[in-house]
């Protein structure tokens, strides 16, 4: 069944194609079209396009769909191409003319913007909690690691004294760049576009700012064109700051497999955290790590998907769009999980003992030895030659590190300055 | 001549390879190094590092290459690789062993680091003021033409009725939600990465909080293994940023070449902003909206650029990360022409006449009729299957449009709601 | 159950995050690893590592697999991580310690690969035979339409005359370009990588060119390390080859949508292929073509995940190419739908008359008029500056189009020379 | 000047911009766009469109300049917009109204069509050799260090033997691959477009056959709007095959740069190829392959440009063409580059001595075992479980490889094969 059908019967496979796995999707947002359905409903009535007995029977027609939402229960049956028609079909159902009432001054196209911004807002939540959760554990393992060293590397050539403590906080900071984004992107989606309808509004005196009220909005997305062309531009925006966190966990994770390579042994898992070979019994495969940094590389990829789908298309919507749900929606649930495990998972790392005494490592600390000439006035560039030379003739001795004391350094890590930053930013 | 040679002659043609374009593309960032030597220099001095002579001395010669690079007479000769070396070069030139100190402390890579985060920041501002002029003739244009009415399409199909004063303050709007992620970019590069030298920090007591006020930081990133992950992370945020006010500018071109067509003939451009055809002497192509068009979809295609280059790659600096900054730089250079000539051209837009009683425009009004069925009360989908049988019957009068009321639509469009947004989104 | 497991409990979360939707993606490929199985089961008894029985006995367990994959009763239970270890599991069940021999001097490694590379090779043609139907019904409609003239547009812009027998055609010549790549394709694809084991081949005397006969593959991808890397090269190519006949059909659609719109009325559809609006009773919508545009864009994006997942990691195995699987598959799947869809739509497409003498068409003969002056010796430059002057003057007149009679030309369509060209590229 | 200029001044900054670089580019299109003028004022004089002094006249003209782009010596002064206007504006000095009739029958479209298909066959030729070299340099070093094994890793631990030979003839055998995506990207843009004119082709009774073999292509785009929307997809293909090419070094080089880490110590280079760092006085960083690595992500990231340039856009030219000229031609300018150095570097390898008796190889041989059971007739998965459980238990010896006797591994690796497999694919 569907709402637009005029009699006309349609080929299956058309109809197949056309309706693609909308059904599934639509379940991440049911609860949201339900809450914009009422909120639709509730203003109706107070602009005198529904009595409020009429808006009262819908809300709770509505209120009954979404506890059964709320326990799992809320079934897109097959016949209905999407999420919204079951609504709208039920509510027919259940109330007859009453029900047929509620897509008045709507469209399906804001009915669905909404919707998305809704879930887009309270996701974006989720993943800031998400990150919240792994930049503690993050700053946890700096400070129990904080006094064990580990050579820093530069062009993956030993370079200078770095340490675990160094190494887990980097990340942990990092991840506060990407908070601006993702506070950026709900910004973006914090804007009703209910009362858009088509895209071009509505001739109805609908109250724009009283379901932008009861939905809890920042702000309303005013022209009705902008709120249609925001399509597109949402999910660009979402998965585009999904991809920045991504970004920051495939390189960690990174790290992360080249560390347990037996030519670095920095760091160990856990046996559970490893998997084994079909062929080689000996293997403990980082797989945990390597499918984190898969899974953020694929996130990375889902922001072009949603530039290629609207890209150079004229204003006004255009189905299009329907195909642009799927992946946005997988991309903010994907790096749900991906934050969810990386965390696990990172908590039980085994930290390494690191002998930087070890010939590899030997000229390790030629920057100390030169600032050590420094401190005694040499001119940086004449001491840099100096244990330049010394360095070629083999006659540099190792030594060990000085104290770093400059905050970020490896003695003086700045945990509470970090915590403090990541608190703003987290507050947004 | 290279600071970090040793004696060892190179083949020229490795030489040419890894120097790459750099002495151009440091143009734009030798005010930034200048700016960054002097702050350093003068935190050297507070700890002691310098005396206060020597820093001043420093300061002084960096003050005269900043005069000369104000006039444009800043030049990197072609022996030198980089405006880095350029610069200690000529501060040894002048100063002897004095200028030999400049480079305590620090590395080429937070050089690099602090002069493009000063860099960017200054140019995202300038973005930002490039988008408020575009914004304003926007506004003005919605203003201007408010009541001229035309087709609103979805699927490209006539629709609903739109306006030009709706048109153009739709992406007046859409500017705004752009802001919103440049100014997240300007939180990402607003923090000091001076003193994070070649990733791993220094043994010397340096003072970051002193250069990160001097410099004008609001934040410092502390951790100097995070400074250095920030290394394409700033670029592809700024990227990111300009991309997407790029997507927003693509789309708007994009309209503007359908509405020149014959087939639309919404709008027209004066004959200095078309062009014409080496065969057909007819022919006033919009090309300039079409390059901006093409332009904005290069510039949407960079950040996937920048991505490329760091992914899956291990902490710590490699010599990759001297390719981002070429189009990073490009990125905000065109982007500046962009917004410039899109302002320049939209502003001589030429609105014509469009006559809503054609054939084709002959079902614009028919949800406007179902709404007058609707205010007697019928229930929306029953009057929807009303107009639709006159439609399919022939019977449907096209008449007019009711007047639209609600704030976002052609008889309200709210622009002085979308200027107070703008403002807030502007301040940041 | 998992092959690899060594009596450690692992925690559900990563089993449920490690094996993903693998069991599902394998169902495309099950068949392929049965007869890759067989192959190697046979050249295992060949080289003596097993005896003709046992080969015997593997290969008639195997056979029965096939049936049951042949009757879509081939099921990958839960409690198999993926269709290679179900495989293994039930010859080991039905066979006991000759079950077990099976995987001898083999890896899951080039279990994978070898059955991908089947996959790809069979689909590729599939795909072929997809585009020779589109291009013969295309032809076809050239074929029938090609006295049908229609406007001609540069830049959106009227320009030359054009006919819808000129249309049909581009769109079916094009389509050979992409059976180059296809091809390409599957030379990459046509290579046995099984023997490769884990990427380092192994110690036993195995018969590569034995299963590569056996499984009808041209070549031998011969040096193990290659056929390791071929892992996402692969991926990467089918990927890139479906994405150009997407690219092709992406642009073909946005023509479809452009010329149904009332702007240009060229074309129709049939009731069945249009759907209507929730809001607007009027509307018939091109939804098929829109997501057939749709779909084309994601079928352009996919590449470059693939690109992603595999880029700047060193040589070997690695668990990231795991995820490689579902979106390459997809991307065959899909592609395969979209071209059946593609051809089911336009084959119905309802040519509309166009009336090349309405006002907005008047300029559309003047490369026309210009040729007879050239014609009658006016040198090119002058006649062109001629012909102009009239256009500014409005003195020029419309007239009618001349005899095209150049191959490729509204006259001379070359049909039988594009079939020709069609069959070669075809023969591959 | 520009050619289609009619009299009205236009604004500076609009010229700028709507010409952009286009004079540079256009140096490495101009030899092509003499050849292909030669070959067109043949064509006319064939069917009489100039006599055949005309055609003499112009061709002796064009001969004139094609010896002095030969010679370096063919400046685009800047009053020409492009390389096109350039050569027409000549001819008319030189030879008044016969220069002004070369335009006759052609347009700029075609124009540049062919001169960028002229253009890309001839350096994908190019690249072929350059590929060509590279193979057999490593096939020599292959052979050279066939000897000499090295641990082989999958998820980066340590898995079976491996050796050099297989290395550097794995990156040699993958070059094939490539090699198949190059001859498609050839048959691509080998065929000849002019006479597309503006894409509706022309009145004259023009010979395109004739210009086709005078100009050596195999075949005849032969549907003028083919021919048209083969813009965009000449150049995506072209830049994709480069991009192929560039993925498997990219991937080369991060084996070096790893290989290179004091932690593998597998490689080194000579000092000439190595660059030190402007602090740590002891780096030698192999920059050389970390720029080819990043040179390589950057064209990687190209054909994502190019079709955001065209996708979306409906059939016919659009002003945004223009814009994909510059970076596909970057593309394969920097692929020849990339190659040459590449080849030159690697050639300077300096494999260092591995031994496979450090305690961190010691599970290196666990397959060798386990084959030695099964080869005493142990099922596969029981053998396995019994070295597993010495792996465990530290009972493992490690002992040393056996033999590797098939095709492609380490002591067979078929370099003969893969050297006329490699001869079957540069024929094509």
């Amino acid at each position: 069944m569907k709402i637009w059908e005029k009699g006309i019967p349609t080929d299956q496979k058309i109809e197949a194609f056309t309706v693609g796995n909308d059904r599934e999707i639509d379940g991440h947002i049911a609860k949201y079209d339900l809450l914009a359905s009422k909120a639709h409903a509730q203003m109706l009535a107070k602009v005198g396009l529904l009595t409020n007995e009429e808006s009262s029977l819908l809300c709770s027609e509505l209120d009954k769909m979404l506890s059964l939402e709320a326990k799992g229960e809320f079934v897109i049956e097959p016949q209905f191409e999407d999420v919204h028609s079951k609504i709208e079909h039920d509510l027919v159902l259940a109330l007859g003319d009453t029900g047929k009432k509620i897509h008045t001054a709507r469209s399906r196209n804001d009915q669905v913007l909404v919707a998305l911004n809704l879930y887009f807002k309270a996701e974006l939540s989720e993943i800031k909690s998400g990150i919240e959760k792994l930049f503690k554990t993050l700053i946890d393992l700096a400070e129990t690691h904080k006094n064990q060293l580990i050579p820093g590397y530069t062009h993956l050539q030993v370079a200078m004294p770095s340490s675990f403590g160094l190494w887990f906080s980097a990340y942990a900071e990092l991840l506060i760049d990407d908070l601006y984004l993702l506070n950026a992107a709900q910004q973006v989606v914090d804007q009703n576009p209910l009362g858009s309808a088509a895209g071009y509004g509505s001739s109805f005196p609908i109250d724009r700012e009283m379901t932008t009220e009861a939905l809890g909005f920042t702000d309303l997305k005013y022209n009705v064109i902008a709120a249609q062309l925001s399509r597109g531009k949402s999910e660009r925006t979402v998965t585009q700051a999904v991809a920045n966190v991504a970004n920051t966990l495939s390189r960690f994770a990174m790290d992360v497999c080249l560390y347990c390579s037996q030519n670095f042994s920095f760091i160990k898992f856990p046996d559970e955290l490893t998997t084994g070979s079909s062929i080689m019994p000996h293997k403990k495969n980082p797989d945990v790590f390597e499918l984190l940094r898969g899974k953020c590389n694929q996130l990375q990829a889902i922001p072009q998907e949603m530039i290629m789908i609207t890209n150079n298309l004229p204003s006004g919507y255009h189905r299009d769009f329907q195909l642009l749900k799927e992946n946005a929606i997988k991309s903010v649930e994907d790096l749900k999980v991906v934050l969810d495990i990386f965390e696990f998972a990172i908590a039980q790392v085994k930290v390494q003992k690191v002998d930087l005494a070890e010939e590899k490592y030997q000229h390790l600390f030629t920057v100390d030895a030169i600032n050590d000439l420094v401190a005694a006035r040499v001119p940086f560039r004449d001491a840099y030659r100096q244990i330049g030379e010394q360095v070629v003739n083999g006659t540099f001795e190792a030594g060990n590190t000085r104290e770093h004391s400059h905050v970020g350094s490896i003695h003086n890590l700045g945990l509470d300055k970090i915590m403090e930053k990541f608190e703003r930013a987290f507050q947004g």
